[in-house]
């Protein structure tokens, strides 16, 4: 294959990318599309995205996520703010008159001097496989509606499409990225997010209108969510030093289920796919829960049933850019050796505010004395991609270091967001879509060949 | 100064250095001397210095650190195993008959089927510097006396002796370690303990032994904790998922009067030095508390005030054996460059269950792309010293790493302790005991330059 990427499914990449990419260096491609670099800002309060739905009591940021290890249970979060109200989720089958209920609990918090609404966590379980339900939240007072669709049932052939997007944010950028995620004709089933939420920053009401911002679309389809630094809202200046209250709070994941310890780093299975959640802010050295969890969780994965693995973190291991370089070094030393040794697909960060795709790389080899510290092609290497280019609050990266190192396939400075599209155990297609094109223009894309299945070459870079 | 050390005060540790160095590689010294290595055993229950003080519901396990930033203060910390009985501590200035009392905490914990005593954290306060006190606890039951001298009042040229402990345990080479250290001429009047207590690894029987074990030297002389792997207690199979959760109930340090929000990381000044303890097994990630803390506890460091710079530590970053090779990696790159940055003048580390003294080097020029990533020498950079070697229940780390690496200055597989003397505001004396040696005679030694007064090479390798 050839330099234009191994993409045959869409002439309009290459026209794309011949436009885009004049520069070559000993790396591989930076993108010269540029756009006006700002300061971003949050939308303002009274935006229409975050309208405050009608009623007493009426629920609101309602998200949905993953509530079991496998896709056979939902976990249902709303938070309501005249009264506590009811934890009842009412839900039905589309195909069924039967309706259920699942209860679950509440809880409220406080940060300085805010004080949460009532935050309600209701998981259901033992739903059918590649099912539509509808669910109703709000039970007692102003009832509201929505639906999902299950996954269908864990195998190796299964086709699924995940999104992915990263520090997001409420900015006008981050109602960009979101508008052109749900427009994508690609049709993303579940979001990976990969950290970085709200960028409430302290300012607790904008955790309450981030909720209700995205509630247009984690209410349908589950985000599975990765904890960022913007999550770890710790400032001991004003006596705040319980790292990630609001976000423990208000976004549960199904940890327990795969044997973790706490929200941080978990994993679930997902059609043909295996993600396992990393934290970048937890403790990861030798002996630490994560680390011991780490150690248990990918020999676990079983590529007969499960061929895709992909890993989900908040700071990137291999990152071009100037701003946050190396920071995801330290975990790197770590873990890089695992991730080769297991054969991990394809690692997804956020972090960084702009879009990389490096090549199969790594840099397993260092000994302190021999000197060999160079990332060097790997076959058994994932691809790392960088994903942090949601919206954010603080504008774009667009300082990255030169000459464009040999471990990186692509960058560019832009907002966006990606889907990567499960076909089989063989093969996925993945792309990246910046906000400023059409909603169906790919403006990097990658046949992902399967580490386990087809573990040939599969760099847009290589001779084929 | 020649290969024999800069130890002119003694000419027995020439004579021994003599005898037991002959192997001297592209790196320093790996001493010849060695002993018959077997498997480290807990002595056993009813071993004399595991004695439970008699009378009804006698205090135990008396134990005290610092208990403020600057040593006017005594964290005094015990446990009555009958009932709660009085959290008060009575003491007085040797030289007043005028008796005071302070008031604590009691607290009390359950590990799987292991109930605690009742753990009393008492904090005497407005000490005066460089004064005998007597304090007496168990009020009310059955009183028992011990005493402390507070340190001299912080200041630039006051001298000092701290002794260096690590990974105690409870084996019989332990109890030998505490011995060779209470019985050292140079008489360390207060323990930077570098991590690895009890090693009661969950039997938190173990836990109570340990403290009467060393309540001998502990209830009279401050020891500085930091925590280790053998404190994380973390067990998911027995339910046991909270981190550090003996350590935590059974160890108070005084972290918060350094900002701390988490007594793994804080910092003491205590006479001429100051102190930086850090946490291998809690997150040191950019953005984390712990990452926030040091960057700014760094530049708090005058070293006009305190013009010695230590750090204590568990996981070592430079280790030439094989045991815990490279472990400390991932928190070396995170911190490193802050360490040469700020002059730190020693870190002391446990873990490796052996002792090691390096150079001063640094790894710092590594930028992912530039392949320069061999430790070098560099004056600005801390000795980084191995004392894992106290008893623990492992045994003796033996394996190395061959040939010696060009980092490591002295190596030897042997149990032992440490002091580091400071001088004055330039010359700190440190010595290295092994247990096999009487009790006056030094294995390894250095005459330490400070980095900030005194910043010349000081290596025992050094062309004078």
């Amino acid at each position: 294959m050839g330099l234009l990427g191994s993409s045959s499914s869409s002439s309009l990449v290459a026209i794309i990318l011949v436009l885009n990419v004049v520069v070559v260096c000993n790396g591989g491609k930076t993108s010269t599309f540029v756009r006006k670099v700002e300061k971003a800002q949050h939308m303002p309060l009274d935006s229409d995205v975050f309208r405050i739905p009608p009623g007493y009591n009426a629920p609101q940021q309602v998200h949905i996520t993953q509530g079991d290890h496998v896709g056979k249970a939902v976990l249902v979060s709303w938070v309501t703010v005249n009264e506590p109200g009811s934890n009842t989720v009412i839900y039905w089958n589309e195909n069924s008159k039967e309706k259920k209920q699942a209860e679950g609990k509440v809880t409220t918090y406080k940060f300085y001097n805010y004080t949460s609404g009532f935050i309600h966590h209701t998981t259901i379980i033992n739903l059918k496989f590649n099912t539509k339900y509808y669910y109703v939240v709000g039970i007692g007072h102003t009832p509201r509606q929505f639906w999902f669709i299950t996954p269908p049932e864990v195998g190796p052939d299964v086709p699924y499409t995940f999104g992915l997007i990263g520090d997001l944010g409420q900015s006008f950028d981050s109602n960009k990225t979101l508008t052109h995620y749900e427009l994508n004709p690609q049709k993303g089933k579940t979001v990976l997010f990969v950290g970085d939420l709200s960028y409430a920053d302290n300012d607790n009401v904008r955790w309450d209108t981030w909720g209700r911002f995205v509630e247009r679309s984690v209410a349908y389809q589950p985000w599975i969510w990765t904890a960022g630094n913007h999550e770890l809202d710790f400032n001991p200046k004003i006596g705040e030093t319980e790292p990630f209250k609001p976000y423990t709070n208000r976004y549960h994941v199904p940890y327990k289920a795969s044997n973790s310890t706490a929200p941080f780093w978990y994993s679930i299975k997902r059609a043909s796919a295996y993600i396992i959640v990393l934290a970048s802010y937890s403790a990861y050295g030798k002996y630490t829960p994560q680390y011991q969890w780490l150690e248990q969780e990918l020999p676990k994965v079983n590529r007969t049933e499960t061929p895709w693995l992909i890993v989900l973190m908040h700071s990137p291991w291999y990152n071009s850019y100037n701003y946050h370089y190396m920071e995801g070094e330290t975990m790197r030393v770590m873990y890089e050796g695992w991730f080769v040794k297991y054969k991990v697909d394809v690692v997804f960060a956020g972090h960084v505010h702009a879009y990389e795709r490096s090549e199969r790389v790594s840099n397993v080899a260092y000994n302190v004395v021999n000197g060999i510290c160079t990332p060097v092609k790997d076959q058994s290497a994932p691809v790392y991609i960088t994903i942090g280019d949601g919206g954010n609050l603080e504008g774009l990266a667009t300082n990255m270091t030169e000459p464009q190192p040999a471990y990186s396939a692509y960058r560019e400075a832009s907002f966006g967001h990606a889907t990567f599209d499960i076909k089989n155990r063989t093969h996925a297609y993945y792309s990246w879509h910046r906000n400023q094109d059409g909603y169906a223009v790919e403006a990097d894309s990658m046949w992902f060949f399967n580490r386990y299945w087809n573990s040939v070459d599969d760099s847009t870079n290589a001779q084929s």
